[in-house]
């Protein structure tokens, strides 16, 4: 638990770009530093570039702030391996395959580190700062390019015996489905993800569906994306009315089963995706309204992330207070 | 954990017959009692009836072992509130429901009483006493006339916020699948509950397909149950050997999704189904191998349990050291 007066240096590690702050117990990122991660230049080249943004947050932080804090909390892409602190086959950052980020920054900055998944990382943000504040079984969901999830069990991050609980992303839809990546077939994110999304309507468009898409676009159908489809759907376009509806019925199905494995009493769901707001959140909902117990389609809040612009490194910052 | 010289009693509460025993400390039914249920006198009979049982054990039994009995637990059809120790809606059961159980024994036989649903009890009883021995998280699926579950998370039963966590025939594995008698379609449970196998080949062979099957019920299609469908298999009728076969696809694919979310270092499977052996746990595995993350697939083992007949006693009982 985080104390009045301590602080946490939050690090979100991206492929384009590594964002960290500084925050305070309540939640606030009292300073900000941003650095591209330059990831072709190679793994040891982006674990100096982590080092370089700390750096100059703590150049430029009040003293009394520096000495109070408590800890640096990371979130990366790919499997981690928690105790040790390394990362495992990051997608989009391959020279870091098998770093251990944990021990470099322990003994570069002499203080406490922790190292999770970046959706791992965003729930226990939400959990710590955000809409599960309170909660003590908590399920989260990240809509991006793919499905992210984390898990809170007891109020703290559970990951498992293997270290990679809350792949909620392969959470099956349909075992006849499509084929994802991961080798099943009819996995959630192979349904809602933004890149299937745009592909699927770049597909709907070459077969003939009328869409106020196109004219969004100029005609050039690579520039479709989410937030296209929001302003379609906003725009009372009939197409991506639907396909709103369609895509939140899955995720709702996803949820269906996640909710009847753990039985959490809330599930928070954030990432750009999510930012389509009812047009997403209402059919999600209404898809749960199938569940089985009369009394779970009540209980069990689905609500949105609160954590906005600051998610990554918020969550990040928050591994710290999770461990301590 | 239970010590040496330290006894539970088990109670197996079921629509037809109430099974108890008294278990020692290696996992031993050392003393066995059962009662027909006879639901149909009402909850308050039912109770009455669970006492018989306990009475006729303690009277049986050396009163050196009887001093050292610590508690008692039982396991029931239904969903529990397990502080309370209520149970509620339990199928087959109607009379039982809001009945408190734990409160009854604690007052008539002056023990420590725990009251889970039967597959969550299942589950405690394998990881005390059988296949899940040792572990630290592990997903515990029955099958039977339905697909039961129960999740040990950090050696503890874990039953979620609203204590219905591991109702795992609810994870759906066709989103325009079957409808379920929950609400939801495509429920794992409709493709693999007892009844909906036989239902299907009924439908089959009606629909005209052949298999030996018809010969070993002597035409008599009531007969058919999973026992029935081994045998043909065993005897090499394709029909049989396809449908398991398919049986186990569609349990691997659910195991997939639970796993892709718990991460477990183990599945337990058990119930009467899974006495079919092989010819559910091959296809059972060759499924899982289409799970996404390489490692898992080594890692996660996926074992048939190892408690009997006295599955659902050594289960029951076993809830007393998960609580003690």
């Amino acid at each position: 638990m985080q104390k009045k007066n301590e602080y946490a240096i939050g690090v979100d590690l991206g492929g384009t770009n590594i964002a960290a702050g500084i925050v305070n117990s309540s939640g606030k990122v009292i300073l900000r530093e941003k650095l591209p991660t330059l990831a072709k230049l190679g793994g040891k080249a982006v674990l100096g570039r982590i080092g370089q943004v700390i750096d100059a947050l703590l150049l430029k932080v009040d003293p009394k702030i520096r000495k109070n804090i408590k800890g640096i909390g990371i979130g990366t892409p790919g499997l981690v391996e928690h105790e040790k602190g390394i990362v495992r086959e990051p997608p989009n950052l391959p020279g870091m395959d098998g770093m251990n980020i944990k021990k470099f920054l322990e003994k570069r900055f002499k203080v406490k580190a922790f190292v999770a998944n970046d959706a791992n990382a965003y729930a226990v943000g939400e959990h710590t700062y955000g809409a599960g504040k309170g909660t003590k079984n908590m399920v989260c969901i990240t809509l991006g390019t793919g499905l992210g999830g984390g898990i809170i069990i007891d109020g703290k991050l559970y990951v498992g015996s293997f270290e990679t609980a809350g792949e909620l992303g392969h959470v099956i839809i349909r075992k006849e489905g499509k084929r994802c990546l991961c080798g099943s077939t009819g996995c959630v994110e192979t349904y809602v993800g933004a890149n299937f999304i745009a592909d699927r309507v770049r597909a709907d468009i070459k077969k003939g569906k009328k869409t106020s898409i196109v004219k969004l676009v100029n005609g050039d159908l690579s520039k479709i994306n989410p937030i296209i489809i929001e302003k379609a759907a906003r725009q009372n376009d009939k197409y991506a009315k639907n396909l709103w509806n369609e895509l939140g019925a899955e995720i709702g199905t996803a949820l269906i089963s996640i909710v009847n494995t753990l039985s959490p009493e809330m599930v928070v769901i954030g990432g750009g995706v999510s930012k389509a707001g009812d047009l997403l959140f209402k059919p999600i909902r209404k898809q749960f309204q199938e569940i089985g117990f009369s009394f779970l389609k009540k209980k069990v809040k689905i609500v949105p992330g609160k954590l906005s612009d600051d998610a990554g490194v918020l969550g990040s910052s928050s591994l710290v207070w999770n461990h301590i």
